[in-house]
């Protein structure tokens, strides 16, 4: 039977996907497939499994009715290079296993994440994120301009702490949070599809979900079926709760809807929009 | 501000709830409550939860977000026994700390598992789980004293070669998985109510459920609104995938139902039964 | 740069290796090998790790100063098949990600682990384990026949509730531990030297030890050099506690040993045995 | 039973301790305590425990033999403040459960980590970390003023930016790693000795020991009878490996040390330190 091989994810091996200014994702390598995940599931199913005898239909079911431990038998690495407050975010995420650049051990180099123009964003007010709208493009480059001249200073400061001959663990500790990071990881797909979910949803921060998108599509090259389920399924899925499903069944069987007030408008939204709220 | 004291939890604490014919639950122990909850998610979200002024409506919040990381704050610690065939899908919860009787080193009471006669059910063909209705009368009983016959002699041979002398870890290898055993179990609230929601589900075995049931009151007295709110937002949730949303958008508008054949069957089902499937 | 291949291991793929009278243990894929644990290391201590030029010693090194994120990175995925007394056991690992055959889904096969003569023990009086001498050959004949009848008894019993039609998940419960079970097993290379240190332990249950074993010679094929650097670091590696190093410190200097009683015993049989105590 | 109350515990409950020179660690809350750890070995180990009778022993045992299960019943919870670059390294013991201020959804204040005089050192050359003897005291002054003034610089152009109207967390991206942040924290008792046992190493970086030798401390006050189990089997250990044992089993016996080389300066530092190397 041998390793599980995937054709369109070997053309994409070791390929580097740029992310924002400066960063990178790059597929280091896979363990299993689709099909692995088939496999798994029929070891633990057994003849519980036969009724469902095509694989995509197998694989559906397993991800309707969240039996997970087929997906966790899949596993990629990666290599990223992305801006120090974006991985705070990802290190996050306990199940992956990580092995990132050490400003203790390394000098590190001068690059620095400076946000596009159209990236540069007022707050909001109500969610407290930031708004739909950028700021004036005048206003954005000057916003720019000041950010890399606050990254130039900070460097120019650390460099000189190591020429004089600090300690790098020391030397570092004024670098900002927009200094990039690069690590190699690790993370099985059914995690890796709950981090999916949760960092392509809106609320997670833009820089964030620029990585996520990434991700969805190389794991699309390495697990094609599971992934076409896990968009129908599970990200594009809004939950009702106990409330809002007595509303669905009466309005179904013709009557009002029992709602009202904050309660209908987020039922609404959710059915609108698409999005959990 | 010292330790999170509930009251209703206090007066439990210790106390044996009874399970199946032998076994039981008991409340070792409990760190945090609501409260802590709500301290755990104010330094994590700072002012962005100002505006979710009352506690009850922040911990909504947080369980309609999925920020779980602050029900992780509340730890529950009880003392269970269970038949091991129970403990064998207990212990598949890897974010539980357990501490279970060893066969190696003591020796085994002779305390099995006897399913009472209105839960000794027939094969369901289509789910390969358990059908609803009981087998008859006088044959469950019949089932039952062959179970108990057949636990007996197993019970027996154990006896004599632990009187022979052989070592505990060889001599019992053929008890039954209807044996009883006990364990320390401590878990978090966020991976308990993962728990309960996939044990509580109609799907989970019987055993399992009965155990899931007296867990989910416990778990209320020591946290009253969190489990309100896993109620009505977790356990009662209903999620749509994106076909069906796509549905529900149109049927909401007047328009027809674009879903058909067991795709409809499915959407339909859930909205009656409230149930995922 | 692509997968990682080795060789040897790439022999040994899906092939099951024998263990006790009906097991088996088939490495099903891997993950990375010495030259990713190299890589992901190089990542993590940049420039620091150029002194030490070498794989071999790098490994060492990170063996050594327990730098084992680099060792996550290497993953092996193993089809077992084993008595469920020891897969009691196994699934205490929390590390391992495992697909086991389920008796609630499927019909369980009359396949049951009966210990050859010479591992049928007598109880150690002092640890409470399996003593070093067997019984006695024609005692142990007898065990055994009791042993099959034991569970060619039970596993009629399940045969003849499954024939009535009544529920898998009932059926089973009177299965005796002895059971084969099968599963998929997942475990990355850190854990999986834990895991072995644990296990092949003279501490852990003869049968465990067994899987352990060739678990160990399976593990070599994908990573031979982190292996060799395992066996002598962490597996023949014997602690000592402040007290002891003291001693030693003393003895070394030409002093008299300040121990005596049963710490000065410990302290000696750690040295003799070169087991950890 | 009720609760494990452990009466210098309380006493310390709530009560900051200073760290570095603007950082604290405050007890929050905990849950069980030696009994608990006691009890919980108990239920494991049955009647095998009887022979170790005394509680002491038996946590010593415990230690000795790495059941470290009955450990994770005991689990505090932290409050810490902290500069982001030490924060950064905490997060990855994955086994904590953290809730950490959000500059995406704060202001964050103006507080940074300046390094006293006696803490800023020049980097070694060998190990690649920080050197034993501080700078020239006129220069860890220029030093220090140096890094103030970065600091006060990078949160008068984050200040600006709020002001602007800018969205949290673009604004906050050239903030410093010296930041404070603070977060609750929660650890079972096992994990968190072995975050010890790495993070008391004099290898570890200056900051995090000094934030470790307060949580050793407050450890203490919870566990007393554990924490010295910990310290005198754990992190006082020095491990052989087997080259070493061979040679030690040699000297022992009045023969000649069988190492040369750094092999030998490596075993001999290691006895004389009392470090691992």
């Amino acid at each position: 039977m041998a390793h599980c091989i995937v054709k369109e994810a070997e053309k994409i091996l070791d390929k580097p996907f740029k992310v924002l200014d400066k960063g990178f994702i790059r597929l280091v390598d896979y363990l299993g497939s689709d099909e692995r995940i088939v496999q798994a599931a029929r070891v633990s199913y057994g003849k519980g499994t036969d009724s469902v005898s095509k694989d995509e239909a197998l694989i559906d079911y397993l991800m309707r009715q969240q039996h997970t431990s087929p997906f966790e038998q899949v596993v990629l690495t990666f290599h990223l290079k992305m801006p120090i407050f974006v991985a705070r975010q990802w290190v996050r995420h306990r199940m992956g296993r990580m092995n990132e650049l050490s400003g203790r051990f390394s000098v590190m180099q001068e690059e620095f994440y400076v946000p596009a123009k159209e990236d540069i964003d007022p707050q909001k007010k109500d969610r407290l994120e930031r708004a739909l709208e950028p700021v004036e493009p005048a206003e954005a480059a000057k916003i720019q301009s000041d950010l890399k001249k606050g990254q130039k200073k900070a460097y120019e400061s650390y460099k000189d702490l190591i020429e004089k001959g600090l300690a790098r663990e020391i030397a570092r500790i004024n670098l900002p949070l927009s200094l990039y990071t690069e690590f190699y990881w690790q993370m099985d797909l059914n995690n890796l599809f709950r981090f999916l979910k949760l960092r392509l949803d809106p609320h997670a921060q833009l820089e964030m979900r620029k990585y996520a998108e990434i991700i969805l599509e190389i794991v699309r090259k390495v697990c094609p079926v599971a992934t076409a389920s896990f968009e129908n399924i599970m990200l594009k899925q809004v939950a009702f709760n106990g409330e809002e499903i007595d509303a669905l069944r009466r309005v179904l069987a013709g009557e009002a809807n029992p709602l009202t007030g904050p309660k209908l408008d987020r039922f609404l939204t959710k059915v609108k929009t698409g999005h959990q709220m």
